[in-house]
């Protein structure tokens, strides 16, 4: 398999919804819709099963299935993420394996709850490594919102060079500028190996983010083709075109990222823009009042108009 | 079925370790034998999959062939509970109609971390409630120390009030003896029905808990016996006998009581004991230190010591 | 004194920084600009000592010559509310004592942390009442990024049924679109007062908040021009001019909204601004690098430019 | 002054309570003999304003004007630490050297609540012995119960070899036994100098602390006479001895334990010995119901039993 996610992974990894039918079970035909939706959008690689993807409302045997069904709609095309992480190594192993043996390019583990120490943090991760084997790459999840676990840098570093396979950071601690900037300093120096830096928390600092040096973004904005063109303009060179446009969406960005509720607003778009057919959330989960259907509505339509005024 | 719990459970209800050998895998053997060693000490249930039974380690197909052995084994003797708190309602559903359906007296369910408000709870057991059905007994665990969630007494009263299947409080919030009381007093009067009450928290104030009401324990302490004798001596009004034995027992409950580590001492001791095959705690999971097994060693001789001196 | 914060209070309060010169000591000339400014720029009202205040840092004699200096700068032209939350009742009555005589319009009270039950708040809010007498108007914090405390919509009705003197809600739970539409609905109905709604969060939300119906804002942007424009447009009926003016500054209205190192960049605009004389935050405390310097200086200038297009 | 704290301390450092009569005001007679009864029971130390004596109750001038008491009262006799932790540098260090110049010993630091990695911490300490000068000793708090941070063996070796200053531990994290065998085993070698460790969480471990290495005990408990007599039996080579003490008060060590409601009580018990004129706490603080009353009574007669049949 060609496509393994590495250091130098770069680009848009779209994190993907988890589509529903209205009567909650799992929709292949939205998500083969989605799968080419995403494509595109441009994307470089695509993220299944993380925190926002409902991963633990799923069974087993759903979860397995869902990660067949992606892996084999995109074949080769770009790299496929799986989220992973759970209470317990043994599951996370064959989960694991079972999925990089159908084509996944990595893995992504966010760390358990409790882990405040650093000690603790690379108890856990030399135990997750040697648990998934040094053939897994993983991409490392530094959540504090959710996971209620704080990284520091010289933690991330030392996890990076203590373990190869630990390849990307999806860097989305908040307020987090200060660290991105160290982590790129200090990773690829001396005896320190680059980290591929992909950032999340809703890509609310998107172009700050890029202009500090992050490679890509791994989130799952329901404007996927706004992430792709941000960074790709800040490639070219077009710093104040790239951030100009995210700010037209930032009004949106801004309004997905709301924790929780967030999930649905996104869910709601992508059934809106025919993406999936059911914007469904499984329970225990979010659920839009018909006032947020309406600011839904006016927030969409500001933002069409705003992105008519940029030509 | 007869053995259902109901709002008149009472006595000892042991949370089982789950026993795995020493490669990891459940071991069904030590289960039969643990189970046997249960019953002869006299409890009066048990309860199986708890936050301390290494639930969330498991596979889907290990915690259904764990259970169904467990039934079995039991047969109709005592009733068996089961744990089945997790983050999706349609998992929890299915587990617990699987269970039931093999013999299960009901289930426990923990609140997921985060629901910070009556009305957030109220909402979350209205939705477990109509998942599970009404035919579902459920024991509430309210247990803050692990779940970061919070009960009031006026939250439980009104949970089984509009929820006439929520039948049994596992109570282990500390400090908690007054909330006890509250409970104890506040239900079985005008249009609050009784709850049954079983206390957790390791046990560590179970005379004061007895004294204060409570129907009886529900805890994995390694030595039931202690747990049956307290009740029974409570039940038999020799309230001073009880706390005499319960006193020697202490620095033993304070060492199991541990939270994290006291699941590895836990069964290091059953393995002591005999009842287990291996002290295996599955990863991430605590371990002991030479040190601990020093100490372990002498607490242990030191009980028998002093339970030779009571006579 | 007729400024007392009540029931019908609106538009923007700003949240006043607490000025420091470069040697840490209260900066007293720059706190007379900026209250000159804070008028200048229109807005309706001042909170000082709040939990961006740097409130804790303080010295007793400190806090008390602080208050007094504003209170005196301001004289009658608007209310002053001054934030007394603190660990002990005792010193939050005398402090608002002492504020109340010399002309303060109301106090700000957040709950202690650890509050974890709506019976635990009532009881807490209930003591606080008590303490400080039925004549001291309070305005009530809601604010769990910072405190872990939440409130359901009920809780907060319930203590401003209870609580005549509880007329105000500090809006800045997150995602709080909802429970503020709730609030706005449910209180001003049958026997429940209606509260006045301030918005907080580094006004985030802002537009859909006061289309929502808050009745303004109290937070610190350090641009206080925009907020007062906001709300003035929205009561003219300038839905769509409001938010447009509003989107123009999002960008840095989310850079503001770093907790922690956002009370460092707001005063440093301050600073820059020509407001303090300083942008000294006491320790621990947040710092600037010369990166975010940097980044600040290309967020104002390209606010600059969006400002000048907009006309 | 000759009684500083430094890294050879040991014995029983008392936590002192604070004394307030019915009305709520400080009483200074109550504090008087307090004190002669910490000294008559062989206390090594006096620990004031710690996180158990309502320190933030306080105002400025009682802080200081109470430790300014004591200090006087205990003389040159025995070390006394004043508890100094607080939101801002700068208060921190104005009370630090105040009550050095009347006499303290040094001074016990508790982190901030947020400061959830090893690089952080070890900012925060730095800025703290910086702005206390090297001439005060410190006493370094570890107390995740209550601040919610976190150390690690590492951090902690770290701190006292970075900061000469920081001369002691008052070890009480939970479950703890581990870190404190390795505090114990990887301090005093090497580059790492000794520390004095002092346990705290209510002595719930005192016997095996003690055999595992730690100096002594620094907690509050109400019968101090047990904590003195289990250290000077363990230090005279009876470890039998002591513990057989120890176990008899353990059921009185336990009630004593709980979190909050555990200064109730152990005020209550310093009020019924004749220590203190009123069982004061101030607001808002626990309270005692009728039945923990009869409770107590029952458990302090038991007690009283218990200690004659030891003889």
């Amino acid at each position: 398999m060609t496509h393994r996610i590495d250091r130098h992974s770069e680009g848009v990894f779209i994190i993907a919804a988890t589509p529903f039918g209205k009567d909650g079970a799992l929709d292949l035909d939205s998500t083969d819709r989605m799968i080419d939706f995403y494509l595109d959008c441009g994307v470089m690689g695509i993220t299944i099963l993380g925190i926002m993807g409902e991963a633990p409302k799923l069974s087993g045997e759903e979860t397995l299935a869902f990660a067949r069904h992606v892996l084999n709609r995109v074949g080769n095309r770009i790299p496929v993420v799986v989220g992973v992480s759970g209470a317990g190594l043994d599951n996370m192993a064959r989960l694991s394996h079972e999925v990089m043996e159908v084509g996944a390019a990595g893995v992504m583990v966010a760390p358990m709850p409790g882990l405040a120490t650093e000690a603790k943090l690379k108890g856990y991760f030399g135990q997750v490594c040697a648990a998934l084997g040094p053939d897994v790459p993983i991409c490392l999840q530094d959540y504090p919102q959710t996971t209620g676990v704080q990284f520091s840098v010289e933690t991330i570093l030392t996890l990076t060079r203590d373990h190869p396979q630990i390849v990307m950071l999806k860097h989305e601690d908040w307020p987090g500028l200060t660290k991105l900037s160290r982590v790129r300093a200090e990773s690829g120096t001396g005896d320190t190996p680059r980290m591929s830096i992909l950032v999340g928390n809703a890509a609310l600092f998107l172009p700050q983010e890029i202009q500090r040096g992050a490679d890509g973004a791994m989130t799952g904005f329901a404007y996927p083709e706004m992430l792709v063109q941000v960074v790709e303009r800040h490639k070219a060179g077009d710093v104040d075109g790239a951030e100009d446009l995210f700010d037209a969406y930032l009004p949106m960005v801004r309004y997905e990222q709301q924790l929780g509720i967030g999930l649905a607003i996104r869910k709601e778009i992508l059934h809106r823009r025919g993406v999936i057919g059911s914007p469904k959330v499984r329970a225990p989960g979010p659920a839009l009042t018909a006032r947020d259907h309406e600011e839904l509505t006016r927030l969409m339509a500001r933002l069409d108009r705003k992105l008519e005024a940029l030509g």
